[in-house]
């Protein structure tokens, strides 16, 4: 492609809400435009990346016997109400009625229409398993989209469904795909961590998620020093702590403790570490139809990790509660403690089962019990893993390592999905002994978009993007540095040339622009190679200037095309 | 692919409203299936025709210098208030609001979308002209969704703008994408024609259609019997009629014709051709705020074509009126002329312009007026082509061929727009003088997934499809005969992995089901070839069954591969 001819809009200024490098270098590279909050036009770089991104995508799918459908964007909402989804995802489900006033969705993801279409279509355990799979946009209608390509309303996914006759089939494709998603992520060049994961509105046994490692994510990982252990934080366990402080030896006793209401003050009132006391976080629990006060409690040294405490209570969703609400109730803000109190339900952390020697509030204004021993609660109170791991908790897979945090950006989410979907729209297949059973499920997405983003996020500096061979929308730059010099036009379209017969993915850059400028551009869009026609040509030289090192090598002009060659 | 693992549900049954072989036969060899009124999901089959139509796309699109994006589906509804069209589009632009309450719509077309893109980012002549392309999903909330893939509400379209600087320019694009769309649909093996075009909802200057030929075609065109002409009726003109009928010679008076109400009554009763009739046709006219009655005049041997009605009213739509409704404006059902009556406004074809000698309604219940000359109203009249041309008539290009009528599918359809878009959306550049022009646009559609049905409608015979090499699925099927009999099991095995290899796309019927069985199923879906492994196995002999001629050829095991790599 000549740059002349080639649609890139590139800008100095980046959008004023962009912050993350993906949004600002994509935005100024000419990759992409906004048209309205979270909704984006990919223009022909971006396009070209995306097609990568999707080839390498449908090639290693293919490898693994998945097979490419394309199912319908507008979905009855039907199908949304028999899974009993439509409620659950809110407003971020997008619906709207046609003209003859039948109510339909605009799909952020295709269980309910997958299994839709296999039902009644597959009926023999002999036709499994299938794993069916499509590349296509989506439309969720966040609340609060942002960061460009990372968070969009209308994005790219490619979305999997497998169906299987046994729960041991479904774990072998698990591993397959996630094998597969592996291969995917190291073709396109991307240091990343598959996962443990919390598995959110989809539901299911058990699910992973592939970060990409990158400061800006969103999301905290738990990685171990040791093993290959990591989880996000939302689904992160521990084995055990790293260390136990010594416990403060009292017998049980109700103690007047007046205006210490907080850990830190509890702490410092008795001169005993927080992981002898107990925090209650109170929090409301919204529900299908209701919602209720619910207390969590965790030891003073841990939060309470708020996804596992909406696992825990089964819930929608949950908010924070003001102290007005929880005195409505009878409770007391500062002084709450799980021992002789019910005004509400109760959440304790599993790692407070049967602890002994701790404080905690006596639900009397000014009082806490020391001395405490849970094990009176073991049988009728509800203890659960609700609070999130810190850094320097041992890690549950090998017992060995320690835990610390780092950022990724999920690309990818693949889940064991079970019955849940094929139970409820009632998809059956006849088992080996003849009799109708749900088929087992699991389902695999890949953020193709927000892909394009985290390669971005993982791989820029302070001058633009820096493609990685695999996403680079053009490999080489050719820069005829003076488009005013024939010799330098000359030796650039002959190399164009060369290079377009070799099939070389390459862009000429020849617009009667200064050296500098051109240089600036080349560094902004990101081409992994540059290759400088400029000055020295006349001394039978050329520059190759690499993007990711900013190293400019001199290559003597009957060698370059054999240099790039090698390079590519 | 191994025919035992690939999802693809073939069925007896067709759908009910399926009437069009496309639309049986893609749904019962399992291509498509229906999710709702116009809404289908393309299956692994139908997938792999649509890719290889877009890669031909794609690859014809690249030559001429196009370059693609993609636009984002969920378009803001302001951007349709810019242009106008919101109204004009009516009820086929599905709207909806977001969470906050703003208004979209889903892209039927992305005229609007496209202009926002460029406009401010393309600022000089120097940077034109540029052509940009996407081949997306698209919707329109059709009334009347029907015949499969033919006339969907979401489907898949190739849509392309171009953008220049100078008229000349513009013609120079549309006669390149002209040649380029020829290649493509030569490429994928259909017999077509491009016919001048009615401009409809998108307007513009001049237009052409792709018509795919085929007797169940949606469309009429009007073709040459001598040139390269051909035109939708909708927009077809001709030269002059083949043959006009000797004049009645009679002076201008007032006759009494009681019960003489209809065109054939009338020539009865004079002796006469209808030639030398005129025929009024009344009809409701609506505008985007109001609607009228109009009356349109055409010779009594003419029919009226409504989409030239519509666009000589410059009006939305036109339909029927009763009897009453012209009672009651103070009109003579039966007896309306174009002669000293003002109820409503007049259109008469062009064709009747200073026409002598003609016989016509005189408003007044039981006579007619004969010796009618219409140079009398040359210049007070509004005289325009609003007659559907007739078989026979003499071609307006060539003024040597008679026209005569065929069928044909429209797949794609060529814009000259001008500036209707960049002038709505002051969408402007800097020309060689610095003064500020409105973008000279172009418009080029092509309907994806409707071609994968007209592959269809023109290629089929009673067993099923018969796919063009170009879009066949896949290539070659391989079917074993008897999948107990180990020797046809390892021929077809080896010739299977053989063709891989080779790269050809080829599936292995590895079915325990009964020849009969899987050779119906091999013609339903339309394999160019299959290959039959039987019982001549033993004899050195397979068999290449040829769908497009139904031939059968035995031919020597050991010759198989090369003869098949000669065919593809």
């Amino acid at each position: 492609m000549r740059r002349s001819k080639a649609f890139i809009p590139t800008t100095k200024e980046a959008p004023s809400d962009a912050t993350l490098p993906s949004h600002i270098f994509l935005s100024r590279a000419g990759f992409i435009t906004q048209v309205a909050a979270g909704l984006y036009n990919y223009l022909p770089l971006a396009k070209r990346v995306i097609k990568k991104i999707e080839n390498i995508i449908n090639e290693e799918m293919t490898k693994i016997g998945a097979q490419e459908v394309e199912l319908s964007f507008v979905t009855p909402a039907e199908l949304w109400q028999e899974s009993g989804r439509i409620e659950k995802f809110g407003k971020e489900l997008l619906r709207f009625h046609d003209r003859k006033n039948n109510l339909f969705v605009l799909g952020p993801t295709h269980e309910e229409m997958m299994v839709d279409v296999v039902r009644n279509r597959v009926t023999s355990y002999k036709n499994l398993p299938l794993n069916l799979y499509q590349i296509k946009t989506k439309f969720r209608d966040e609340a609060r989209p942002r960061f460009g390509l990372m968070r969009g309303r209308e994005f790219i996914m490619k979305d999997g469904y497998s169906f299987h006759a046994t729960t041991e089939d479904l774990d072998r494709e698990f591993d397959t795909v996630e094998e597969a998603y592996k291969k995917i992520l190291t073709r396109l060049g991307l240091d990343f961590r598959i996962v443990e994961a919390d598995s959110g509105a989809i539901g299911g046994s058990g699910s992973k998620e592939l970060m990409v490692l990158a400061d800006s994510g969103e999301d905290t990982i738990a990685v171990c020093s040791k093993c290959e252990y990591g989880a996000n934080i939302e689904a992160a366990s521990r084995s055990k702590r790293s260390h136990i402080p010594e416990a403060p030896e009292v017998t049980f006793n109700k103690f007047k403790t007046p205006d210490v209401k907080t850990i830190d003050e509890l702490a410092e009132f008795f001169k005993i570490d927080p992981y002898y006391t107990i925090k209650c976080i109170a929090k409301r629990v919204i529900y299908e139809d209701e919602s209720e006060i619910v207390l969590f409690f965790v030891r003073g040294c841990d939060n309470l990790q708020e996804v596992k405490a909406v696992n825990a209570t089964e819930a929608l969703d949950i908010v924070d509660v003001t102290e007005e609400e929880l005195k409505e109730i009878g409770l007391v803000p500062g002084f709450i403690g799980p021992l002789d109190q019910d005004k509400a339900k109760h959440v304790i952390d599993s790692d407070l089962k049967d602890a002994k020697d701790m404080i905690c509030g006596a639900n009397e204004a000014g009082y806490h019990y020391i001395g405490v021993d849970l094990s009176v609660l073991s049988d009728v109170a509800y203890f659960e893993d609700i609070a999130e791991v810190n850094e320097g908790d041992i890690c549950p897979h090998c017992e060995e390592g320690t835990l610390s945090f780092t950022k990724g950006i999920e690309v990818g989410h693949i889940f064991k999905l079970g019955t849940t979907y094929s139970e409820a729209l009632k998809a059956e297949f006849l088992d080996e002994n003849g009799k109708a059973q749900p088929f087992i499920m699991g389902t695999y997405g890949m953020g193709v978009s927000r892909m394009v983003a985290a390669v971005i996020e993982q791989h820029h500096d302070d001058n633009g993007c820096i493609w990685t061979k695999a996403t680079a929308p053009y490999m080489v730059n050719i820069m005829i540095s003076n488009i005013k010099d024939e010799a330098q036009v000359q030796a650039g379209e002959k190399l164009y040339k060369q290079l377009q017969d070799a099939d070389v993915e390459v862009m000429l850059d020849d617009r009667k622009e200064r050296f500098g400028f051109k240089m600036k551009d080349a560094e902004l869009i990101g081409f992994p190679y540059t290759i400088v026609i400029g000055k020295e040509l006349v001394n039978g030289h050329m520059q190759i200037f690499e993007r990711v090192t900013k190293e400019k090598t001199d290559i003597k002009s009957e060698e370059i095309f054999n240099k790039i060659m090698e390079l590519v």
